[in-house]
């Protein structure tokens, strides 16, 4: 069967493209979410859209699972290969084929790597506004297929809102192009804005316009240490009510601030219940202007202390606290499962609350830091790998987590995606109805069921 | 059958809600697309989306085609029920059911007026962005149900980039709530979005939850004229380029100045061959710098004339001279047809050289304006309409005028959607493949394809 089906895939990119080595197949057998593998039969890097169409109509003729996947840099396993079958590897694709200052726009083919676009922009004197915390590893193609987000949401929006037009490979071969080079278009149903978000069960995306904006004339950093959370999420409604859409508000609980301290020394204030990070960036004296009021909002609010980044570096040094928050909790613990909820931002304080309760009731370390502007929290549990019981109690402790988000009138994911970690979840979300149309969505697009099985729409 | 199909919605909304009066069907036969009309055998107005889901339930049964409809304000013939059946108005679920500054969004029933939510919206300090050109007779529906647009979809974007959620009615009845009151949400295919441009073909929308924005401080206008087009668009592009996005781009040609004029007295130029109506939005030094880089780029560019406007009512009058140019163009001749193609921003002038060559090939008169930022453009043929010749005409122009948008790397519709009126060109603009998917998803949603057959998925 592997011969066969490696003899198969050889033949349409190259025997030098297609691997059935139990190294790579083992490499490929994950993402970046723990507990979750499965091994496929092969591994394919196609060269072209065309290459990929020929390979989904082998699939779909012989009933072969097939799991598109950039970096694999996913947290939801939304690129392991639970039916085996073959992992499609879209690195190849890697050209960026124009940036454009008069259009406003970049075309990329989506293994592009995040950060290159964005340098590639920047060089232009563009912005490519989304930034997910993966960017330095995350590929376009996956930013698209799970709609990433970022630490800009609430000023700039996430990726739906950049993508202007995809081509795109159907799971029975035909290439189609969606969108464009345009701001308006509304020429048929938006299968742009389906496809974005539709992490690779519906089609493979090969190339993607997105929208870039001028690079803004200068950002601005600040840091306030609240008490508690409660005061921090109070700072965060009084800002927005204020008239301030600020580029960046992002917050760290006690715990994440503990350990990015402990992990980067970065002369955090360890004693606070709450750290927020804002900024700003446009024209120097409106980031100027708005920095100064949401200082001033943060100290009404009562915080600790309030501190604008007086340059550049103190900015980056800011900013890369946010960044590492992960891997400062990663050592607290050879496991780490990071998890993404959100909520309407006034209730941010509410539910870290709530997680808070849940991690204490299953004995367990869970720190959550995130996106406070648009109240997208990432609860982070720290455990022993092979403390079964624990892990146990962590799954137990996420359910309730998201049920807790959805009876906040929040949601299961803001920004990683279902994936298989939170499949069994969605219908709590969503209701049965409209999972049940997503069934027929998925059948629209895929009727073999060939594209990554066992994910959404499954 | 009418009287059978009478009965059964009046028991579902009261008998006085059902009406199938010769002089009320006759109202319901056409909307604001001249040229399309076809007879319902029944109007109903449900009340709630319970009422609506049980007339869905009925229709799918009975396999009676049932035409979702707000103020009725279209421009393709979206609404026109082609098929007969059952016009579904939805302008008694008129309620504003909250406006939140602290959340920075509205929830509304879709029956209420555009400009009635943008008015609760500036009551509390707040905009919300999406301001299509009949916004004060159209409906928050059949806004998301067109994806509308407006004049300031380059720096706001449209519809879609405000709909946070949707309540929704499945033809056959099952009541879905997409989205919710969060900026990040990922959970499922984005429905949300694919059903904001599904032109009432997929499900009945009875309630949104749309995003605002704080309200600027200011409001800045100014106009310039150029002796052609292209010296306008060449404007365009510059300031794009210089790194502004102003709220405001809008673009008369020759003949709509002349029009205006005539019909307004605004006191326009009548010698400029483009008249460039500018804006923007914000912080008070943001725009005055903004308007000056502007003005600076037109003077550069070839500018007869700029003038920036030293009041608001200036402003509005300004404004108001682009607003007016469908019914100044309308006196010319008692059939007006609309249209609205769009292409990238620097194929404008391009564009509007197409329209005028084979305006002039066809003996036609055909005036443009529109959305200079976003490439949105609205050329309008105006015409007696006992002239049957030089409507066939009009047909065969407006079909050459879409296919040289496509070869511009335009569409057939930028905002006002596909509609009856252009169905027949849209396998130019998808490909067989896409236009073949669109259907497969119309049948996901409405297996027994009663929900306005003839348009879009058919």
């Amino acid at each position: 069967m592997t011969a066969k089906l490696a003899e198969a895939l050889a033949g349409i990119v190259g025997p030098e493209h297609v691997s059935v080595e139990p190294g790579a197949l083992a490499a490929h057998a994950r993402d970046a979410t723990p507990l979750f593998d499965a091994m496929p039969q092969a591994v394919v890097h196609p060269g072209s859209a065309e290459e990929v169409a020929a390979i989904l109509r082998y699939a779909t003729a012989e009933g072969v699972p097939v799991v598109p996947r950039g970096a694999g840099s996913n947290l939801c396993a939304g690129t392991v290969p639970l039916h085996g079958g073959i992992v499609l590897v879209l690195t190849r694709l890697n050209r960026i084929l124009e940036v454009s200052r008069d259009e406003l726009l970049a075309r990329v083919q989506t293994g592009v790597p995040t950060a290159k676009l964005a340098a590639a922009a920047a060089e232009a004197g563009l912005l490519y506004a989304p930034d997910p915390g993966s960017h330095t590893v995350s590929t376009v193609g996956g930013n698209v297929a799970t709609c990433a987000g970022g630490l800009r949401g609430l000023k700039y929006g996430v990726t739906r809102n950049y993508v202007l037009g995809l081509e795109a490979v159907l799971p029975t071969g035909e290439i189609i192009r969606t969108g464009g080079r345009l701001w308006k278009d509304v020429a048929g149903y938006d299968l742009t804005r389906l496809l974005t978000g539709s992490e690779g069960t519906l089609a493979v995306i090969t190339e993607a316009t997105v929208a870039l904006l001028p690079k803004p004339e200068t950002t601005g950093t600040g840091v306030a240490y609240f008490p508690t959370l409660a005061d921090a999420s109070r700072a965060v409604t009084a800002v927005i009510a204020s008239g301030i859409v600020p580029a960046t508000l992002e917050f760290l609980d006690q715990k994440c601030i503990a350990a990015v301290e402990e992990f980067a020394g970065l002369g955090l204030r360890a004693d606070a219940g709450a750290l927020l990070l804002f900024g700003d960036d446009g024209q120097a004296a409106t980031v100027e202007g708005n920095l100064a009021r949401i200082e001033g909002i943060c100290a009404d609010e009562g915080a600790l202390e309030v501190t604008l980044a007086e340059d550049v570096a103190r900015a980056d040094a800011l900013l890369a606290a946010r960044r590492c928050s992960l891997p400062a909790l990663s050592r607290l613990g050879s496991l780490t499962v990071l998890e993404d909820v959100s909520v309407p931002r006034h209730r941010l304080a509410g539910m870290v609350a709530r997680i808070d309760e849940i991690a204490a009731a299953h004995d367990l370390l869970i720190a959550t830091f995130g996106h406070a502007g648009d109240g997208n929290l990432h609860p982070t549990c720290v455990l022993d790998p092979d403390d079964g019981e624990a892990i146990e109690r962590c799954h137990q402790a996420f359910a309730e987590i998201f049920s807790a988000a959805i009876a906040l009138d929040g949601t299961i994911t803001g920004e990683h995606g279902v994936g298989a970690a939170k499949l069994p979840y969605l219908e709590e979300r969503l209701g049965g109805d409209q999972v049940a149309l997503l069934g027929r969505i998925k059948r629209a697009f895929d009727p073999a069921g060939i594209l990554n099985p066992g994910k959404l729409g499954s």
